[in-house]
């Protein structure tokens, strides 16, 4: 066992950022919908929700909720103390309840109730690689169960421990592995401790003139570990590639020691252990350091925003764009549900920029456009000067083909500032009694639009199902040569059973995702919550292969078990 | 089992292509010396080698080889021969013997001495994807081994059976499953049969406008399964990618039935089954299908070459040229050596071509350059005319400032017609009692010259070791923005032990390889050759935890056992 470290340059436990025990963010930032005079009569019409009423449910009380006690001995708890330092083990409610869910809708509905089946037993917050070999040793020794925590933001029901769980849980939060440790200039590489939050991450490297470009919705509250975990993708994936891409070398530590991908840009070393280890949500051990590709900032970036005369059109472009020369930083296409959403969000615009839309909506309704079926697109180009205008020029072409019209940069800009607080209004929907969640899928360009029907009347029989109105929408995220993401946002007033009810609507989509010929999880990763659908998905000589690996590689099950497959 | 097919429309066993069963390629190919006025010269300088002399060794005589006798039982024959039809279960000495080893240096000298401690007991020919399941079960049950054949190409050592196997060894050629099944040209997706040879796969995708994009300099005599196997990579994967970029589904039989992983461009589904078998060199299964990205045939190709005063300075613009917004087809560099190389390979310039070589090379040496120095590169492009014509034009001032000067599209022409015939350099050099064979690496940007200049000096200790004069010579032939490929030709004049000499040679430069940072195969694969270094390339927990997948998938130990890992 090492010495409890005295590392000055650590981050103390106490600093270590987590999100609200009780929902998204941090206390005090909620959704707010008093400045965006659409968003009411659009809620209303959509699942029948009177926001103006003010009807909220109260604010969930931490200390009407009933944790279960910690199995974990005072023997243990010395152990692992014994290695991180007294005050970096903590056995506390608080403590213990943030380190219990991730933040899906099931989770936030869960934790809203107090329904706590099984908590980790203990949350310990190592300083550097060989304290999480100490404890990872110390812990299948004791047959503890070891679940890794970053950011806590997980949706898949990756971080829960099994309620049946008979063993002691240790809740290994890397939130003070923190920092870019070195960046090689010359080949772009970055090695990052895994624990680093989205904008700590960007923050450090963007001070050397770097950037790593991936940005999930969740990215103020992910880590880079848990993106490589659950295999995330961000939204400028299509420049920057998902994290799959981005990850060129691993530090995991495991059983017997730690498992050290090197960053090399390709290599036929036999199946990939490096894409193993992507995805595995920590079932193959504790990751604590990435090396990841970086690139300069860009001299140049610019989000344009597109309107489509409905979603055929638009997709038929993004296909276009995605076969051409063009490479695009950003592709994105908002169904005609989406896009009534987005603009039932805007804030009350004024003066000019009000007459401008207002005229933009008389000229296409001239034009034949109905505002029912047109669709919001934005495009996003990245590089030097000339770079960003020639591939402007390009995807413009494309777009007239395609019918679509360009209303410039300022919708982009919007979108740009607003896009991480989209989940935040899942909180606000819960304090008024109705479920949003998302589900999103990825799918070759030829079976897209299949997919989104099925989606859509899928949900519809699901709605129909529970007896409440409810809401889909859906936005093409990210595109590939051979197909895309479609991300869908759906929501309905729940009625005495939420759960229940959530359930028949997110089992419903998902078997449309799999039956249309769509994968379960695009960048959300399996967990729980997706795992029913895997062997539909890889088939079941692939859940085969994938069980044969984690029994092997962790026959004492001490590593996250029963995640991803049971 | 099925019954015996009788499918017109498959390829018959006997119009199955094999290479030569003593070298590469075709019998009546080969290559000559004699209308390459520098090559003999270049030859004695490097090796000390007189190709003048004439003395060669006798052309390989089969009847003189002495090949095991086929342990496969007259039943075990009869129940393959049930399933896929008498004419396709071969047991003859000069099929065993074709499919007994690939073509690596190690292969080409031991079949030339005799020596065939192993060959498979049988082969077997299936025309479909359910004879295979067949042949595999009834393999499984009889507790035989089960080793995929492609086109043989291999130069890893990943198709010999071991020489201590005990149990029958079935040898599975793909050859009849060879073609294009269907084309999804919204998505750009091509399901191909894996036993496809490069040749035939692009001619089948070319009639519909289509290309793969992926062009080994095994090309010719490599097939689409035996690239995913080994994970390959193409002289244009800079545009097309590595085939791991390439494959987006897999149909791969095992013991327990069909791995299905579907084509969908990217999922989030738990660590990536399809990344697994991307390389499993045969030890998840068979693979008989793939679902590979195909591109529109571009409107304009061409290749241009550079020199470059040094390889200090090319490599420098190749990372630049990485790390830009341009995207070429190709990137490449050769250094000193292998520059000097080329032009004594090429054919006798005449009139005015030879005049302006002539002005060049003084054009050169009045600015300064030494021509023991200077590098040739080629870059490739491709895309509309348009397209081609900047990314050109952006190239062309990296290049200028780095003192790089661009001679034109001939050079490329030629190398792009002679770029599949290298290979038959080394049964030239066999039969006159000489060497050669290549080794490949990966490594990021700035530890590239690192591993140039630490193989370079492995080769010259080892050549001293062994007592013969040595060449080696290297170019650099695939980027990625964070670093790039190495591949290394080396050639000595052997004594009497030419394979332990070979050794010497061939394990310094590996050892070279992990110890200056860079991967041991970027593009070849494990099998035997490259397996001593795995450990210390992908570490003692990567090693456990594939030997803890191929464990898992394969208990018997059915499908090519010990290769990659033991």
């Amino acid at each position: 066992m090492t010495e409890p470290t005295d590392r000055t340059d650590a981050t103390r436990t106490d600093d270590v950022k987590h999100m609200k025990w009780w929902g998204w963010g941090v206390e005090g930032v909620g959704f707010r919908h008093e400045d965006k005079p659409g968003f009411a009569p659009f809620v209303q019409k959509a699942i029948g929700l009177d926001l103006w009423a003010g009807e909220r449910t109260e604010r969930p009380d931490f200390s009407r909720l009933r944790v279960p006690a910690s199995t974990a001995s005072e023997e243990f708890v010395a152990v692992l103390s014994g290695i991180v330092g007294a005050g970096n083990t903590v056995v506390d409610d608080l403590s213990r309840v943030v380190h219990t869910y991730g933040k899906s809708l099931r989770d936030l509905v869960r934790i809203r109730a107090g329904e706590i089946a099984r908590s980790p037993d203990v949350i310990v917050y190592p300083a550097d690689e060989a304290e999480v070999q100490s404890i990872i040793d110390a812990s299948v020794e004791a047959d503890a169960v070891i679940i890794p925590f970053g950011g806590g933001s997980n949706i898949a029901g990756s971080l829960e421990p099994h309620m049946d769980e008979s063993r002691v849980v240790v809740s290994l939060d890397l939130g003070r592995l923190n920092r870019v440790l070195e960046i090689d200039p010359d080949s772009g590489l970055a090695r990052v401790q895994a624990g680093a939050l989205g904008p700590d991450l960007e923050a450090q490297l963007n001070r050397d003139g770097w950037t790593m470009g991936h940005f999930p919705d969740s990215f103020t509250h992910s880590t880079l570990g848990g993106w490589v975990a659950t295999r995330s993708s961000g939204m400028q994936s299509d420049k920057y590639g998902d994290i799959a891409d981005i990850v060129k070398g691993l530090r995991v530590v495991r059983a017997g020691g730690v498992l050290v991908i090197r960053a090399v840009p390709s290599a036929s070393t036999g199946p990939s252990v490096r894409e193993m280890v992507v995805g595995s949500e920590g079932r193959l051990g504790v990751i604590t350091e990435v090396t990841v590709q970086v690139h300069r900032l860009p001299e140049k970036r610019a989000i344009h925003a597109y309107f489509f005369k409905n979603l055929d059109h638009g997709l038929a472009a993004m296909q276009k764009i995605a076969e051409s020369d063009v490479s695009p930083s950003v592709t994105r296409i908002s169904d005609a549900h989406e896009t009534a959403f987005s603009l039932a969000t805007s804030k009350e615009s004024k003066g000019i920029q009000k007459k401008a839309q207002t005229g933009l909506m008389a000229y296409l309704k001239r034009r034949g456009w109905s505002l029912d079926e047109m669709c919001l697109s934005f495009i996003g180009f990245e590089g030097d000067e000339a770079h960003v205008k020639r591939q402007k020029s390009l995807v413009d072409r494309i777009v007239r083909k395609h019918h679509g019209i360009g209303v410039g940069k300022g919708p982009g800009a919007l979108y740009d500032q607003k896009k991480f607080d989209t989940p935040y209004i899942r909180d606000f929907l819960l304090d008024r009694g109705a479920a949003g969640d998302v589900s999103e899928t990825a799918g070759p360009w030829s079976k897209l639009r299949g997919i989104h029907a099925a989606v859509y009347e899928a949900a519809d029989r699901a709605y129909e199902k529970i007896g409440h109105a409810g809401w889909a929408m859906s936005h093409m995220s990210h595109s590939y040569h051979s197909g895309a993401c479609l991300y869908f946002t759906f929501a309905f007033v729940f009625g005495d059973d939420p759960l229940g009810e959530y359930d028949i609507v997110k089992r419903a989509i998902q078997q449309a995702f799999i039956d249309a010929g769509g994968t379960i999880s695009h960048h959300h990763g399996v967990g729980l919550e997706h795992a029913p659908w895997l062997e539909e998905d890889i088939s079941t000589e692939g859940v085969a292969i994938m069980s044969g690996l984690f029994g092997a590689a962790d026959p004492g099950g001490n590593f996250n078990p029963r995640k991803i497959v049971v």
